[in-house]
């Protein structure tokens, strides 16, 4: 039975921010996307333990009108750390209105062009403040893929990417994070369906499968095999033509 | 003295982009930003030697007016490819809009925010039109980190990320580009200067420097090298906590 450590996890896990900090921005500022689900929040909280909560600011970014908004301005006095407003809209509609009816849009297209425009958000904030960038996926949605290439999947450096997302729970209850920040569904705010709902399975069980390799049904076995092979490249490099030469 | 075989440079190349679809995306359509310049010019003209004309969509993203906006549509004309212009100032403007005075933009923000912009308009058109977006990043460029970190960094493929400028140039002879495309002096359309104004050093310096290990002048090998290893960050995967259970 696999068991976590969540003390060393999280002490090893601070000790690597402020590593990568001394070595990569020193004196440098968190900047953050905060949703006001466990991730953004469970991020924040170790950086705000790393670095001290005057080095990390949440950026919240609405699409138009976001009717969850107040978890994410909770967590913000929660954690106590400065923070500020950015509606993503105007920016969203200024690609559509520049494609001016003649594209035909896809469903794939209106589900990540969000994220990718709060990349571009996120990255404004943070040249302008003497920042970087925390990266906010969690090993579960990395394995399936369920991340935007070049959007949530960006940032400049990644404390919970290695943690499932059981793990990230456990690690957000030992920093005295409420339940209801961690508990909260997570949605892309979009289809009106959760994340698993739409993966068709259970973190729970992505999760046993990932630590242990156990899983009983053999479709969902598949289903997770599947989205795994095909969506490593959003964790590559670029794939170039490597030209040598000396060949 | 290094001696460049154009020919099987060309044929090397064409052959992985076919490769690379084959495997990641049979029957899709290259989607490339084409500023006018050699970079995008030869990366759309192996594209197009590669997998036909028919299957390369160009997109001409000025920012407000791009006084040479001529060069990339005649570039488009000499291919043949059909192409889109989608003016990218609506929504960079509406990035603005939403910080709304909140921030003061510093000239990095400024900088690097139109190339974010341009990668998510190219991946909206991407995502609409079963595409696959070309990087169009040359050698010289990523040695020395002279570009926007998931911005023009961005793309599905790169086909020319191991050319430095003097053989993309060679490349662009070879497959019979216009000079006048080949020879036009790269700038980031902003500050009003070339690249290698800024940068400091000419690209045949460099590009001696990379394929000979040859270089004159001290103070610019110390400022390739401070460049390289400061850039490297931009080339590699996201640095995460590696987090091992097993431990």
């Amino acid at each position: 039975m696999y068991n976590f450590d969540v003390k060393k996890a999280v002490d090893g896990c601070i000790s690597w921010i402020r590593e990568w900090f001394e070595k990569n921005g020193k004196g440098c500022n968190v900047i953050i996307g905060i949703s006001g689900g466990k991730d953004s929040s469970v991020t924040a909280a170790l950086c705000c333990a790393a670095l001290g909560k005057d080095k990390v600011f949440g950026v919240l970014m609405p699409d138009g009108e976001q009717c969850d908004i107040e978890y994410s301005r909770e967590i913000c006095r929660h954690l106590g750390i400065e923070h500020m407003e950015v509606n993503i809209r105007p920016a969203v509609a200024g690609v559509y209105e520049s494609l001016d009816g003649r594209l035909d849009i896809s469903e794939q297209t209106r589900i990540n062009l969000p994220p990718r425009i709060r990349m571009a958000t996120l990255y404004a904030i943070s040249q302008s403040k003497n920042g970087r960038v925390a990266n906010t996926c969690n090993l579960s949605e990395d394995w399936v893929g369920y991340s935007t290439r070049y959007g949530d999947c960006a940032g400049d450096f990644g404390p919970i990417s290695r943690f499932t997302v059981a793990e990230v729970k456990q690690i957000g209850k030992y920093l005295g994070i409420p339940e209801k920040f961690i508990e909260k569904a997570p949605s892309d705010g979009l289809s009106g369906k959760t994340d698993e709902d739409k993966l068709g399975f259970a973190y729970a069980v992505l999760d046993k499968y990932i630590r242990e390799g156990i899983i009983e049904d053999e479709n969902t076995k598949a289903r997770i095999d599947h989205l795994h092979a095909a969506n490593l490249f959003k964790l590559e490099t670029l794939p170039v033509y490597e030209f040598d030469p000396a060949e």
